[in-house]
């Protein structure tokens, strides 16, 4: 068997973080109730694991620069334009395979908040000895809301396998878009669903396999740019570059995981959060008595004031002095030249404050 | 008869206008809901009735220069330290009654907002009226709520005089202190009962006639003050000062009004607002279809702008774009160094962040 690679997909540019986050520094360039950014929280927790030299970032080429401020001693391939989930690991597994055509991958996204970071990596162990074994393997956590905003996937409790370090792996009988809140409603209480977590583990031989049967199209793809790479770097940029282009945009989860094979699940349970937006600052940052959470940058001669304020989430990356008073359940994100006050209840809404902006058309705001 | 003279007293250090009100800079120097400061506003009020000569401005000496930068041809009377509202109109009168010992004088507040102009010029008139005739006049303001925040004036509705423009002036029964929510719900229901406006008018000579009678060591003082002035200018500071220093801190209303005889009231409405805390806006405001106001700096590539927001004030003393979404009832106040978010209903709290900063001893945001 060959190494284990780890692929780190930060190639996503999200807006629910405005305007914290903008076009030039998405999410997980943040740092969002962790002290590094998200993507070098996503290096550090996986280097026990994946030793950094073995663990690739995936990025947009114009978040290259950023990537290798954060991380300068990073493997990093670069996606010339963003076309899903599906050719960005498909470029990835590639490049792996130039280095370790037995290579195992753990492809993770950069962008999520672990709490347990030991816990996830016996998670992660777990799933990577199974698809050691051929099999394609999903992390899925355990549900403990009915959660409208996350795919679900369906396991199999009869046919469970326990792995060495005792963690368990399930097979997956089918995955499932985003419910509606009654469904949702109706996993929670059955019981055997978990959240799709967008974690997969799939040897290099695995995923080009399952490549060709079901997105032939990207296969060939990747094909003709193994043999531009074999005439150099310049050359594999330049036709990555054009076959890119003429890609389809798809996800991993719907053109290879909903119809393949031997697909395992580990149920798994370590402080998983997605952070989907700012409300969720709330779920792992630390609150005061009253509930209020802090964050960002906070200097003693302009500090968070809190005045008969409950359950408020507050990040600061001005210099100024930030005063609640009377208010309950409110996110604050004081930029220098943005602020955003929002419901908590709201969050995902902020993506609308991005949408006005566009139609503006101010730039220098997105 | 003597000219009518106008004092406008800008001696107020509020905290409630925080954080666009510093200690340098109180609510009556600030616009508030308005083209201009409110001192300007009420100066330009007055001008039909009061040449600007004539109406005489009385702030403390750390705000004379930015008295003199608004208003730079006001004669501009300093208080060399805060007294309270009888001392003040005291050293005020003195100084008209050395320029004209029959003045009849209306003493009005810097830092209210008023809808109808010339209704309140109306008023003035007919107060004015009254008090050449030796009486002490005040306005009191029809209640359209029970509020608990201001002072109540029982008048007399069988003694009612009507003026030349066809006011009505009322006898006087009793002044009342801000009384208890249940107290102030029987005056609304009963009638009779009219908010003290802290506008007073009578002349020179009724002034120091009642002084002499009810603050005889204020009269003497001031006696002190007018010889010193008969000296020189430099005299006369220096004496103020001193005397000044060593007087009792006591309102007019309490030292003066509460017990003197032929007091008069005139019913007024005119759209008054003494923009008491930041919710005010709200009042006087122009509110968009969703009920949110906007005051402050607004310009074409920083826009305030609200996502399913209702019912919000936001002044903005900044170069910063705002953005509300999913809110109500908020005021918010974003200024360079300090942002305020504050529930409407708790906008007198915004003193306790004061009181908060004074503990910090963040002098700069004071």
């Amino acid at each position: 068997m060959g190494h284990v690679w780890a692929v780190v997909m930060a190639g996503g540019s999200g807006t629910r973080f405005w305007p914290l986050s903008r076009r030039h520094r998405p999410k997980q360039f943040l740092a969002i109730g962790t002290p590094r950014t998200l993507i070098e929280e996503t290096i550090a927790r996986l280097s026990p694991l994946v030793p950094p030299e073995r663990a690739m970032v995936v990025a947009g080429e114009a978040h290259a620069p950023l990537v290798r401020a954060l991380l300068p001693d990073q493997w990093l391939v670069t996606e010339p334009c963003a076309r899903n989930t599906a050719p960005c690991v498909g470029l990835a597994a590639l490049h792996v395979r130039r280095r370790d055509p037995n290579g195992v991958l753990a492809v993770l996204p950069s962008d999520h908040h672990i709490g347990d970071a030991s816990a996830y990596r016996r998670h992660l162990q777990a799933a990577l000895e199974r698809a050691a074994q051929g099999e394609i393997v999903t992390l899925g956590i355990r549900p403990d809301r009915p959660e409208t905003g996350y795919g679900y996937i369906h396991y199999d409790r009869q046919d469970t396998l326990a792995t060495r370090n005792g963690v368990q792996a399930c097979a997956v009988k089918r995955f499932v878009e985003k419910p509606p809140r009654a469904v949702a409603e109706r996993y929670l209480a059955e019981g055997g669903y978990l959240w799709n977590s967008g974690m997969f583990f799939f040897t290099v031989a695995r995923l080009f396999e399952d490549l060709r049967r079901f997105l032939p199209a990207l296969a060939s793809a990747l094909d003709e740019i193994d043999r531009a790479l074999d005439r150099g770097e310049a050359e594999g940029a330049r036709v990555t570059a054009e076959v890119f282009a003429a890609l389809e945009s798809i996800s991993l989860d719907y053109g290879v995981m909903e119809h393949a094979d031997r697909v395992r699940v580990v149920p798994s349970d370590f402080g998983w959060n997605d952070v989907g937006h700012w409300a969720a600052l709330a779920d792992f940052g630390e609150a005061d008595a009253e509930g209020n959470v802090r964050a960002g940058a906070d200097t003693p001669d302009r500090p968070v004031l809190f005045v008969d304020a409950h359950g408020n989430i507050v990040q600061r990356e001005s210099d100024r002095l930030v005063a609640l008073v009377g208010v309950r359940d409110l996110v604050v994100v004081d930029t220098p030249d943005a602020l955003l006050v929002c419901h908590r209840d709201q969050a995902q809404e902020v993506r609308k404050v991005v949408a006005r902006l566009e139609a503006l058309k101010l730039e220098a705001l997105l």
